[in-house]
C-alpha cells in the first residue's frame, strides 16, 4: 500500500484522463526534459553492454548465454548475450511466482508496477540505444516510441486494470428483507487471475507493442514470461530487469516476470505457447503466426498482425500539405510501422482542392516530390528514415520492382552521416490500376507504397473497404472537404472496425496513436483480436468469482 | 431520451447497486405485491392464448404455423402456434432494423430497454402460466424465476451496458502542447456493435436464461433474433411481443428483435448459427452443442452448458438443518436448476458436529430423511418438485437406478392436487465410492444425487477439483466449521473459477444466484464460456473505434 499511496495523485489523474481522453501523459516525450548527463551515460552504457553478457536480470544464472541482433546502423552483431532457460524452468518458476503474486492485493499491484515505471524512466537513454542498434529506429523515435509513449501505453493498461479491478466491492454483507425477518449472507469477490501469461515481442517495437500485455498480465495477477523477437532483446531486457529489481527489493518473487530469449534456428515461441500451464498469449507481428496463436484450443490471446493501411484522397484545401504530410507518414520509420499508410487511393478524375482540380498524374507527383523532398533533405531525411531492420525488409523492397504497375518513384540509398553503414532505402511508390488487387492486396512490410487509380470516391471508399474486409487494417486516413462524403468514409470504415484521420496536414499524423486517447488495433477486423487498451483487453485477463458464507 | 429521463432515477440506484452488491431489485417478488386480478386474468389470458395461434407479435404474417409444447403439467399439447419464416429472411430483416438500431444513442436504447421491462413486468402473471405449462415450474418458481428475477437479470445487462457504452466521452478536443504552438485533433469515440446476435434458448428457464444475452445485445446496438427451445416458447414469445411494441410505439423497427420458432424435427438453429452474418451467438443448454456453438468460427460466443455441481460436508453445528437445506436445493423443480447440486462429498469417518460425530451412514440417512420428508408434505411436496419438463429427462430417472452404486433413496411418484396427470419423480439419491468417477463423474440433470463415500475432506475436496477440471461447475456448496478447510476449500474451488457457498441452511439456497450480487458461471471453466453480468459480457458485443479530424 505505501508505493500505492505514494502513487496515488498519478493514479486518479490517470483515472480521469482514461474516460476524458484529452492529451495525457506523465512521461515528457522531450528528451531534454530529463538530466543534462543522461545521454551521455547511456552511450557509455550501450558501450559496456555491447559485446557482453547481460547480467542485469535477477532471474536465476544459465550455464548457456545466446543472442544474436544486428544493429540496422552498424550493420554488424552488437554481441549481447542473454541466459537461455528449458521452457519447463520457465513455467515452473512462473506457476510458482503465480500463487503469491496472485494474492497481492489489487493496490499492491498497482502500487509496484507504477514504481517500475518509474524505474524504466530512469532508463530512458540507455533504451533508446538499445531501440536504435536493433530495431533501426532513428534516436527521437527510439527514445519516444520505447520510452515515454511504451510507459504511457503500460500506465494505461494498469489503470484500466484497476478500474476494472476495483469495479466490485471485495465484501458485502448482502441482507434480503424476507417480510418479518431477513437473510443475511456475507459475501466477497475475487477476480482471480488465468494463470501464466506468455507476451511474443516483435522486431520493430519491441517495448511499445510489449509492455502493454505484459503490464495488463501483470495488474490481472498473471506472473508472465516475455518471449522477445531474437533479433530485438535489449530494450525488453533492460525493462524486465528493472521490473524485477522492483520486485526484489519488494520482497516478490522476481520470476513473476521472466525473459525467455531464444534464436532464428531454435525457436522456443510454440513450445512455450502451447505449453498447457500458459493460458494468456499476447503477440505482435506477421499474421500467418498470429492466425496459428488465435487458433490455439484453450487459451486467451491478444494479437496484433498485419492489415493494409488506406489513404483515401478525394478533395483537399491545399493538396502539396497533404502530399507533404503523407509522404512523412510513409517514410517515418521507413514505413515500418503498423500504422503506416501502404495504399493511396486517387480518383482517375483528379483531386479537387480550393484551386481547382489536380488532375490525377500532378497529384502522384506531388507525392513523389514530396517524398523525394524529405528523405532528400540533409536535416530531416535519415532522422526520418532511420534504418531497415532486416534483410528481409530490405530484400521486398528491391523485388518489389517487378511485381508490376508503374513505377512512380524509385528506391535508392540516401547517407546518414552518423551511421555510414546504416541499411537504408527510401520509400518506392508504384501507381496501380484498381483492377490489380494482386498486387496492392497483400501487406508490402517497409518503404512501399502504391498508388491506385479508381473511377471515383466511392469506387475508393469500397476498394479501401474490401480489403479491409479481406486482410484487416489498423488505421485509415482520408481526404475531403465534402462533409457527406467524410460522413459515408466514416461510417463505411467504422463498419469493418476500423478507425479514420481525416485532414491530417502538418504535426498530425496517422501513424501516431496516443495513449489514454487513441485506442490502438479495434480488434474487430484481421489486422488483429484486440486493441490498446480497452476493457476487453482487460477482463479476458481474470475471472470473478464471487463466494458466499451463511 | 424522454425514456431515458423518466427512467433515470431507476439507472442510477442501478448503477449504484451493481458496485456495491447488496440486495437490489426494482420488481418486486412476491406476487401478492401486484394488482389483485392479475393472477385471475393470467389464468383467462392462458385458457384463451393455448390451441390457438399465437397472434401477438408485431413482425410480419407467416403462412406457415408452428407449435408443439407440451405441458408437464397437463402431459398434453398447448396447442399454440407460432409463425415461422425462412432464415434468410429473418437475417434479411435483422441486418436492415441493425442500421438504425445501432444508430440510436446509448441513452435511447436504455430508456427503450427499460421501458420493454416495464412492460414485461405488465405481463408477469401471464409469463408465469406460459412457464408453468412449457417447463414445469412450479407456479411461484414460475413467477419469480420468469418474472421478477429476469427483469432483474436484463436490467443488469441494460445498466452494465450503458456503464460500457458511456465509459469514454463522446467527442474530445485533443490538444497536444508543442512548444510555442499546439497540436489539437478533434476526436469521437463509437462503440459500432458487431452485428446481428442470436440467443438460443433451453427448455428449462426459457426467459431466465434468455434475456441477459437478449439485453446485452440489444443495448451494445445488436440486433437479435431470439430461438427458443422448441418446448418452451411462449414465455419468451410474451417477452419478445413486448419489447417489439415498445419499439413500434417508438417508431422503431420492430425486428430488431425477431422470435426464431422452429420444431425438434426440422431444427433452425445450427442454419442460423452457422449463418455468415450472425456475429454473437449466446446459448444455454447441452454441452456437446454448446461446444459446437463454441468451435464455430467467426463468432462471439457466450455459453452456459452443463456442469456437475458438488456438496462437501466436512463439518457443521447441525447436521440435520444443513441436510434439510441440502435436500431442498435438489428437489428444488426437481433437479431441473443448473445450479442444483449433484454430488455430495462425505468422508467415510463421518461429519464432525457440535454434538459429536455422525456417521457416515447416519449422515446418508438423515439426507434421505429430509428429501423424504420434504417431498411428502403435503404442503410442499408438489410446490418444491414442481414437474419434470421432457420425457427424457423422466426416463433418466428411470434408468439410473441400473448405473451402480447403491440406492439410497428410491425416486417415486407423488401426487399433486391441482395437475393430476403432472410428469413428477422425486429425488434419487445413489451411493457410490470415491473410486465410481465413471458414474458420479457426469451430469445426470434432474432429480438425481450421488452421496459419494470418500478417505477424509481433503479428498472430498480433491475428487470436486478434478472433476470441475474435467466437466466443469456452476457452484459448489460447502459445510465446515473449520476455518482452515474453509480457505482451503475457497481457495481449491475458486482456482477453477468456481464459486463456493458455505454453510447454506435454512433460507439461503445454493440454487439461488441474485441479479446485482451473485455472479451465474464464472466463465472459467467447461459449465460455460460466459458469465451473467460481467463486464466481459458486455464488451465483447460491440468495438470501440475512435475517428480523428484535424
Amino acid at each position: 500500500m505505501e508505493l500505492f499511496n505514494h502513487h496515488k495523485s498519478k493514479i486518479e489523474e490517470a483515472i480521469k484522463a482514461l474516460g476524458q481522453r484529452n492529451y495525457f501523459t506523465i512521461y515528457p516525450e522531450s528528451p531534454k526534459l530529463y538530466q543534462e548527463d543522461a545521454d551521455q551515460n547511456a552511450r557509455n552504457y550501450i558501450s559496456k553492454t555491447m559485446n557482453n553478457n547481460f547480467d542485469e536480470l535477477l532471474q536465476a544464472k544459465s550455464d548457456v548465454y545466446i543472442g544474436e541482433e544486428v544493429s540496422p546502423f552498424l550493420q554488424m552483431g552488437i554481441g549481447v548475450k542473454y541466459p537461455a532457460y528449458h521452457v519447463e524452468t520457465l513455467i515452473t518458476n512462473a506457476q510458482f511466482a503465480n500463487k503469491s503474486w496472485n494474492k497481492l492485493s489489487v493496490e499492491a499491484r498497482t502500487g509496484l508496477l507504477i514504481e517500475a515505471l518509474e524505474r524504466i524512466k530512469s532508463r530512458f537513454f540507455d533504451i533508446t540505444y538499445a531501440t536504435m542498434h536493433t530495431t533501426g529506429q532513428s534516436y527521437m523515435m527510439s527514445f519516444q516510441a520505447s520510452g515515454p509513449h511504451s510507459n504511457d501505453r503500460a500506465l494505461e493498461a494498469v489503470i484500466e486494470g484497476y478500474i476494472q479491478l476495483t469495479k466490485y466491492v471485495n465484501e458485502v454483507d448482502w441482507i434480503k428483507p424476507l417480510g418479518k425477518y431477513e437473510l443475511k449472507i456475507h459475501k466477497n469477490f475475487k477476480a482471480i487471475s488465468k494463470g501464466i501469461g506468455l507476451v511474443i515481442g516483435c522486431s520493430t517495437f519491441p517495448i511499445w507493442n510489449t509492455v502493454p500485455g505484459l503490464f495488463a498480465n501483470l495488474i490481472t495477477g498473471n506472473a508472465t514470461i516475455v518471449k522477445p523477437h531474437a533479433k530485438a532483446v535489449l530494450p525488453i531486457a533492460i525493462v524486465v530487469a528493472e521490473i524485477q529489481k522492483v520486485l526484489s527489493e519488494n520482497n516478490i518473487d522476481i520470476n513473476t516476470v521472466q525473459l525467455a530469449v531464444d534464436t532464428i534456428d531454435k525457436p522456443i515461441t510454440k513450445e512455450l505457447a502451447e505449453h498447457e500451464s500458459v493460458k494468456l498469449i499476447d503477440y505482435t507481428g506477421g499474421s500467418v503466426f498470429g492466425s496459428y496463436i488465435e487458433s490455439l484450443k484453450n487459451k486467451t490471446t491478444f494479437t496484433e498482425k498485419a492489415g493494409v493501411n488506406s489513404v483515401i484522397i478525394d478533395s483537399v484545401v491545399d493538396l502539396k500539405s497533404v502530399m507533404q504530410n503523407i509522404a512523412l507518414s510513409i517514410s517515418l520509420y521507413s514505413g515500418q510501422m503498423c500504422t503506416a499508410p501502404q495504399n493511396i487511393f486517387i480518383s482517375k478524375h483528379g483531386v479537387k482542392t480550393n484551386d481547382g482540380i489536380v488532375p490525377y498524374e500532378d497529384a502522384v507527383k506531388l507525392l513523389t516530390d514530396s517524398i523525394t523532398g524529405l528523405v532528400d533533405n540533409p536535416k530531416a531525411g535519415a532522422a526520418t528514415l532511420g534504418a531497415i531492420q532486416s534483410d528481409i525488409t530490405m530484400k521486398r523492397v528491391v523485388s518489389i520492382k517487378n511485381i508490376g504497375g508503374k513505377i512512380a518513384l524509385e528506391s535508392k540509398h540516401i547517407n546518414n552521416e552518423e551511421f555510414v553503414d546504416a541499411r537504408i532505402a527510401t520509400p518506392i511508390v508504384i501507381e496501380v490500376d484498381r483492377s490489380q488487387v494482386e498486387i496492392f492486396g497483400n501487406e508490402c512490410f517497409g518503404p512501399i507504397a502504391f498508388v491506385i487509380k479508381t473511377d471515383n470516391v466511392d469506387d475508393s471508399i469500397s476498394l479501401a473497404k474490401k480489403l479491409i474486409l479481406d486482410k484487416g487494417a489498423i488505421t485509415c486516413g482520408a481526404y475531403s472537404t465534402d462533409t457527406d462524403v467524410m460522413s459515408k468514409i466514416e461510417e463505411e470504415m467504422n463498419e469493418v472496425f476500423t478507425p479514420v484521420s481525416f485532414n491530417f496536414t502538418g504535426a498530425a499524423l496517422i501513424n501516431s496513436h496516443a495513449a489514454f486517447s487513441d485506442l490502438h488495433v479495434t480488434g474487430g477486423n484481421a489486422a488483429g483480436n484486440a486493441g490498446f487498451v480497452n476493457a476487453e483487453y482487460i477482463v479476458k485477463r481474470f475471472v470473478w468469482v464471487g463466494n458466499r458464507f451463511a
